[in-house]
């Protein structure tokens, strides 16, 4: 690895991790291009509240080039990698020329996954992308228009259901966020029924929701969710999705709205690289999240298996990718320095956070734990607390302000297709 | 017609013209069914900045139902009308069964036109639709994108280069917000041009710009425009669009970015009803509004021709769409207090307004004529006044306060589509 200005660091990816590497790398002695399919990076964590009205899409999504213009090394491109040449050091890009390295960073991320059943997307989408969060949003709107129009009571209790799959903390805020809309948001809006009798039901696979957090959390989490007329389902595996409803452990649920948060994969990083990878398609990269053979080419973040000092692996979450890409910008830098050998990343949990609804809350930070409505209001000044720059931190909280006081939601917009009679896309 | 409780009044449009009519006959004794095929009022007097960038989508458009949820007596329904049938008093609608009326009310607007060129739309895409103006927002920032990958000289400039075909105050707005785009928003944050060498060209048929307005104040708007470094084209006319430009009176522009602001056709109304039209395809309605023959039913806002006080029509603008809904909801209260009979419609002029990036702006009251810094304060205070929710006025004057002190801009976001090579849609 050559020291110099001309040392050419290449990250693919400006999530959590690839956006921190650049930053931490942005004083160093070191040419940094950073390439991203879309324009923007996004904060995930609070995509649900673009799928369910209450945020628009602006306010959790930020140009990349404009988070990075005041670091003079870097330059941002729009282009998708098709593939990583690991021997000849370069980047191949779809439509562009390829693009060499000195170190390349992938940070790629993940996409939700059907476990082999991906013709389930059509009828029970994910949300991964603003894209993804606007078709949630849609449906579930265009849902409640069909309902006014149902004269068939059978009929518009099937519009009048929405089935969320997977209660981790994305499936739990979804399920408990659409519950208020029926019961505060839209009370009064509709002429023909009663948006309260609209039916939301959670379904695990396992034995309770939010299994990341310990047992008593977790149960405080379903009763609050049932509090908000959520019915939730244990211990149910889902054995078909289709446009009219979900089959679930031989009993079928009719129900025109289903949304996946059932699990993720990992982008095709390993492929690229012909890396190990576990099941999940994360690529099992070394103590110092190097690629097995390949001490020039990172992976962190989503796309990386890495063992937490307790020996399980390090989360897909925010802070565990910011985390690794702020080591391997480090790491870079010593090297550059004349540092090769390092210790090995070391993941920090400062704490688990998820939210039902906007009363409740659990939080835990190991040395406590919290939950209702204090625990909302850390949730909340957390959340606002890291979003990138100022004026989206007032204006979420603004946003969120004005939902806690007037129970309205501002970004209620049915987008991009006329509906008709079937859920549009 | 009949009066009391069921009387029916089909009001089709939730644009300015049919939300007045239906809030002014929500204390009437009527029943009344709003019927749109989006679920979103649109503020199109700043759709423009939805397209610039600089205001996201939810801050002009809220749900029709919210707004109408106080009235009890008005149902809303998310429909595709596809026709009219005058003598069985009933409309059509796509993929429901036919609504029967007493009285119908069609403010079913103005799309934009290619004056028997629609197969220009995909190159020069106009501007009236939350979704076309996404789309636009879409080609300009894509356009910036690309040019920050190209290498050669002549090809980066055509991305860099905007063509804004037709100068009335869409197109105005639109040249102004980009010229600022590249000169203030975008600058620093690309590391291969300067943003500020992008050429914006306003292309006019006619003689002068905004010919709306007096040629003192359409004059100073030009040179408005030139001091931001827009280029005025007057007395050319579009021969031609296509991917890579526009042909203008013979020369060829190499453009990859053109947008078309030039010329509106009026929604179907006619055809339905089969009633004489002007050539934009406008109804020409009866002085009180009603089609001839049919005095039960009116048309209102942009899809109707009208002649005002002065002889000439009533123009298609938001004010005067909002003046014949309510003068139409008043001839309907008065019919159904068993007094048929009704003066003319009377425009009122209260005043004509056009801005020019964020400086300058000119203002015609007809008794004062304003241009410059105050008349652009005058144009920001109008139209953050006439939006229509408080929280929303509240957003947007922060927003623009925002734009106004940083040059920011909060809605840079590609959305919808990977964008490729080529401009994506």
């Amino acid at each position: 690895m050559s020291a110099g200005a001309e040392h050419h660091v290449v990250i693919v990816g400006a999530g959590f991790g690839g956006l921190e590497a650049a930053r931490n790398l942005a004083s160093a002695p070191v040419r940094i291009t950073m390439i991203d399919r879309r324009n923007h990076h996004l904060f995930q964590p609070l995509l649900y509240q673009v799928a369910t009205a209450s945020l628009p899409t602006s306010e959790i999504a930020w140009p990349i080039r404009f988070l990075l213009r005041g670091h003079k090394n870097v330059t941002t491109l729009l282009g998708t990698v098709t593939g990583v040449e690991r021997d000849g050091k370069r980047v191949l890009l779809d439509g562009e020329p390829p693009i060499a390295f000195d170190t390349l960073i992938l940070a790629t991320g993940a996409r939700h996954a059907y476990f082999g059943h991906d013709e389930w997307e059509p009828y029970a989408p994910g949300v991964k992308t603003l894209e993804d969060a606007t078709r949630i949003r849609r449906r579930i709107l265009s849902a409640f228009e069909q309902a006014e129009w149902e004269t068939d009571e059978a009929r518009r209790a099937e519009w009048l259901t929405f089935v969320i799959i997977g209660a981790g903390p994305t499936g739990v805020e979804i399920a408990g966020t659409i519950a208020e809309l029926a019961r505060d948001t839209l009370r009064g809006d509709f002429r023909n029924f009663d948006t309260r009798s609209a039916r939301v039901v959670l379904v695990e696979a396992g034995p309770r929701i939010l299994a990341g957090f310990t047992e008593d959390l977790s149960a405080y989490a379903a009763r609050a969710l049932e509090r908000l007329g959520v019915e939730v389902r244990l211990g149910q595996a889902v054995s078909q999705c289709r446009a009219d409803g979900v089959e679930l452990g031989g009993a079928f649920l009719p129900a025109r709205t289903i949304l996946w948060a059932a699990g993720v994969a990992a982008s095709p990083a390993a492929e690229w690289l012909e890396a190990p990878a576990d099941r999940a398609g994360r690529v099992r990269v070394e103590p110092d999240l190097s690629v097995p053979g390949q001490p020039d080419i990172f992976v962190v973040g989503d796309t990386a298996f890495v063992a937490g000092a307790d020996g399980k692996p390090v989360p897909g979450v925010a802070p565990a990718a910011k985390q690794e890409g702020h080591y391997v910008a480090k790491l870079i830098k010593a090297r550059l320095q004349g540092k090769p050998s390092a210790a090995p990343f070391v993941y920090k949990n400062a704490g688990n956070l998820a939210t039902i609804g906007k009363r409740a809350a659990i939080v835990d930070f190991g040395w406590i734990k919290l939950r209702g409505r204090l625990a909302w209001w850390i949730w909340g000044i957390a959340h606002i607390f890291f979003l990138i720059g100022l004026r989206n931190r007032l204006a979420v909280a603004l946003n969120w302000l004005w939902i806690y006081v007037s129970g309205h939601r501002s970004a209620r917009l049915i987008t991009q297709r006329d509906p008709g009679r079937a859920p549009p896309d």
